[in-house]
């Protein structure tokens, strides 16, 4: 068969495999949906076009899909996990990135609470925040262009923070990879960073951090 | 004067500023190591060469400098953080970043076990302790060349993996920049990324976690 | 003329010349392989997209396309190989790669076991056909994203391993750069690199190995 | 002759031609500093190490070298320019870059206001200076690694930012081009940039907004 | 909410936020500008297509849009500033950014005398006019490919240039990536970059800098 | 106005100004070609695409319009150039840049000889012509992907080599790069290198040693 | 301990781990070295300069230690494998690679056919070999600068060919980056690539072709 | 043997083969210098430092070395061409590689006249010298950092402009690639590019346009 679903994967990494939706046709993606809700009761998709998504919610029209975040789930978490997350994002346009992560938290069962456009270049904006932003148990920190957000973050709380650098902007913004590298290269310590508008993945290293 | 050291970091970060050891004069490193020992007790600077690393000590003798790892350092952390960190390395040549890292927990009171030499072109020297790893609370992995080792570690475990990509390698390595942009691709989920060599930082990002 | 057929190809490297489908309009197609079958009775065209494969269809109607593979063949190979390749592959996401691989193998006459799926993020779906790998004579191991499969293949076989990393993945994966670059940089013994998404590559030096 | 001295520039630009002192050897920078000083009655060679310095020095006893900026210099302005500009620095080790700026701008007659060691990671040192860099009339801003600073500092005041990256850094830095790359894609205004350790640059563009 | 306005920039900056018009949605931007225009009576957006500009005109009817620029305006600046800054540009197909550059110059209220096509490989155009640009207070020079005419245009003037270069050319130009790069290496001195076809940056540093 | 026809052009360069047809509209286009003509009785566009030169054609309705190589032209040289160039292609993909090439030479009035589809893989082809290629005045070599067939050419000639890079390929080819950066690393003598797809820079270089 | 022979590759891989050279410390080699030996009665160091060669042929001096390749190696394969490499070099630069992989072979128990300086700047010397080279069971070709010659080698044999690029070169060159490249992007059927400088890796694939 | 000298060479291009002085050992030039003599009675070591080039004079001590252009010669041509050729350069940092054009040029038995430090900050140095650069056969233009030169001098000519960018500059220089994009980009038409500091292929270049 084309896909070889990895059903230990809910006993080794606590959740069951998610499926990567770009690249794939609808009729695989609706196969391996398939097979993971008979087995787990629960199934996300990520990158999904809203296209294909449609045709995929024919097959399972219990679904939920929504067109920022761009993720098509089923099921949720059979229990919550404890702790908070916080999710800030820079500027308006890195919300589809900063969904992917908060709806990737809220379908593994973690509470989040959602900080948006508090981009470094209007600073006062996140400092009226400063006192929330320190009793977050981890942080993600959703940032283009030059992705200066995540080092101020860090530079004002204990709890980790998780970095995901976006593909918005232009030019020299290189789709993400100046972000990306200026997050690796930031001299504030309690960061760690995932690929360019991988929210999905920072939401999942966020729920492992509380104990996924 | 030259430094601005950041006192309140501890009271913010939990634990005083770190020296980048990198293009300072040895009587810089001096004078900033005097203010952070008057302050907080403890001093450490990273990626010092033992050429410099000596002159600083004719001033601060009771320092402890590794030529492996690259640290020098005074006193310890007050007091030890529950959990355990794992550290492991791919090869033999990935050693001095994966001491780094190890050095580094143990400065800021984590206790380490450290696994060296399991990389996957010999995948039962590393599935040889998969109980081990599966218990760790934080999994430190440092791999060079094509860096494959923390998606295959990730892969196999529940706990957040912090990947750590070294400049070891040669050619199509680019100094470490395959490797880096390899663990940012990985599809195993659990897992974020730090600079190129830089295990202190994923030291650091580790004690966050457990709660420092 | 806009083509001049290298007929002395098949005698030279032991099959006729193949098409290079990208940038060549339906009518240069179609000349160069009314030409090729005329001497040689077989004919393949790579990187075919469906719609010009169907004008090509008209003036050569007993071709078959596939439109995963995006390959266009008539004829085939006037004897087969010994041996057998197995065409391993890390994601569905990849698949197209693969059956470029796989059928343009069964195109030049040799014999394909097929293993789908079986990336390094769940080790356990690899390790479960160990035995049967290491009896293939080559294997082509295709991986998109970090590309670690083939290093990890390569440690468990004696046979000579070809990798051949895909386009899949984004942000840092660079349209398969990333993957190429760890592939060329794994410490792994025994494993050669073809060309990003060249199934077609991987395959003629497969059979090439089993002596076409 | 191997030099063709730009004696007009004093009249096209304000200051005459300044010399570019890699890759050049000690007779032709000595006699460059001579045509230069018998026109102009001054002359300033930049990016020189201090052995090459000290030979230059034999011929033209009564320069200034200063080996932190690298800087070697004869004479000085014959008026001073009204205004004030701010030259803040990120870390102790890009010191030699804003000094670079900061003592080209008192070649050129200009007031420097130096603030030094005021990186992001610690934003309540940069914070504490709020209301003396509002009143700057231009601001060189040097920073490193992901080079954050210019955008915060630019977030907070009218005058014209000027951004300097500089090469300190490892890894994903990539020698200052991260730096770089990050202070262009920056969604701050009133900011614009010069190559990556140019303070020599930085400071002629701020003299010349003043009215060179 | 998706978006928190940051009224307070005016105070800091001169100037009201300006909309960055990519991966917005047009009912945020409509909305956005309602508040803007509510508390400033001026709004600008910029980089915005044609297309979704048009509904944006439907809830704020009163705007211009100028396909040319991509930029959509309202109101105007309270009172004019002093000085005039020439907006240079080497080749028609730069046209655009020149635009987006003088628009946004007239609506920060400033006057701009426009100066197309004179790239270098015909400088009799540009010389023809050296009277007029040397009595510029500032000048933007947009060039694309190789990026060359900042550099000579600096040569000619004392008053400071914004270099501004575009994505137009094609294979070697990099998409703008040559011509920014050979901006930055410039040796001509009094001059800054902007970002790849960031004609709206460079206006507003050219009015910050006639004071803003 | 928008444009500055450079009409000295031919003056000082021998021909008049070519249009770079990228990234204008129509009416541009139309009014540059009018004022050309008017002036020189020829004219030439490069780089347009079908639809635009259809619109522009309705304009000027005695243009000859060339789908593959993509120029527009109208008149001739008023005198033919002594010598022949010889374009050598390496593949029927390569074509448009060959042809962009040989209708330029013929535009300036020079004589071509073309010799299509003679790639490094099949040597045989080359070398059948190479009496032939020994008696070309000026060659121009086309080729894409790994561009190896420049450095072959100029081992078996002494007259002067231009060698174009075409974008054709895909993966390692990285858009014509691999292509470039090879001829110029070539070690063989005689030859030099233009932009990737340049077909028409090789052609008046060609047409410039020529005595243009 | 630091190192973790991987004792089961002899059984796995048909021949013992190999040791890469670069940064390990002389000790570190040579109790690896010690290990290998009295497991296996043979071991190879690669990439080990002379001064650090000198240091552990101390401690086992029956080893041999060329220079050109800095291979360090002690004992034999037990048998002879079938079958004769034919190792091809471009140009005398390239020797150090090329003997890295004619001794690795013989290491390896492999016979090897040397050829050397026949880049294809004067092609005729490698055509003077025609015949030789098509009668070779595997072709390691070994080339910098733009890498052209395994294209032009692959176009005249039936057997498999290895491509090994290396560093030689300078400038557009970038440090082997180019010809590797080239080698991917290649026409040629029937090649694959290894990293720059890596005729180690050449020379065991080529062994496992002929059945190691 | 080490090298297979192409004593056809002369025959076939017209000199005979250049020895690419980087990365061999002394014994190997001056055994190579020897059999060169031997035939053609002139050798050229191009790239060779000081060091080395005393060593091989050792053998063959009626050589000439140049320390700035890093070139040992022997002999000269047998006659002389006809024309002139222009050697331009844009600041002295870039004189190394202008002699290396300059005496290969003079080797090859070509008339050279030099013009140094033209750079176009200061423009008005080069129209200076307008009459005389168009009456040059071919124009050699040496420039490092943006290496803008070239589209200037060639927008003034009817002869075929040479463009040589040098690694002359730092930071976004990126050691001449940056100058190397830029003169590939330009637009002026009758221009050509060679390598990286390739003064020595540009000089080849230049004897074959005028006839070699
Ligand atoms: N948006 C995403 N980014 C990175 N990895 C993902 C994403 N979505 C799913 N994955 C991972 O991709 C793998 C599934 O790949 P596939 O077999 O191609 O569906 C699983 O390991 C997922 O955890
Ligand atoms: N090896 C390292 N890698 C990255 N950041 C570091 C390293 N060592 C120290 N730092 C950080 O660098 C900052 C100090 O920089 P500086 O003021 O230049 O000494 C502190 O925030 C440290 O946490
Ligand atoms: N550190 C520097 N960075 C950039 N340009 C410089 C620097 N120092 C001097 N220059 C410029 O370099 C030019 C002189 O170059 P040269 O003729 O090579 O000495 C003058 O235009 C100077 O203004
Ligand atoms: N020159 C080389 N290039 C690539 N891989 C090598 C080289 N030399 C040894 N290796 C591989 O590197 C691994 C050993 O790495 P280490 O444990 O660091 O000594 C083994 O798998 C070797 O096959
Ligand atoms: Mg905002
Ligand atoms: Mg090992
Ligand atoms: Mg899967
Ligand atoms: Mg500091
Ligand atoms: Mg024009
Ligand atoms: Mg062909
Ligand atoms: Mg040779
Ligand atoms: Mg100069």
């Amino acid at each position: 068969g084309f896909a070889r679903v990895d059903h230990d994967r809910e006993a080794r990494n606590g959740v069951p495999e998610v499926i990567f939706g770009e690249g794939k046709r609808v009729e695989q993606i609706s196969a391996i949906v398939a097979r993971l809700r008979a087995r787990h009761q629960r199934a996300l998709v990520t990158r999904l076009d809203t296209e294909r998504a449609e045709h995929v919610l024919r097959d399972h029209p219990d679904g939920q899909y929504d067109p920022v975040s761009r993720l098509l789930r089923w099921g949720e978490a059979p229990e919550r996990l404890p702790g908070r997350v916080a999710v800030i994002c820079a500027g308006t346009s890195d919300l589809p990135v900063a969904e992917e992560a908060s709806q990737t938290l809220e379908w593994l069962g973690v509470e989040v609470a959602r900080l948006n456009d508090v981009g470094v270049a209007g600073l006062d904006r996140l400092l009226a925040h400063r006192e929330a932003i320190t009793h977050a148990d981890v942080l993600i920190v959703v940032a283009g262009m030059e992705g200066a957000l995540p080092s101020v973050v860090t530079g004002l709380v204990r709890s980790p923070v998780l970095a995901v650098p976006t593909s918005v902007g232009y030019g020299a913004s290189l789709q993400g990879v100046t972000a990306l590298l200026g997050m690796l290269s930031a001299c504030a310590t309690g960061m760690s960073v995932v690929n360019i508008d991988n929210g999905f993945g920072a939401a999942w290293q966020a729920a492992s951090i509380l104990g996924l």
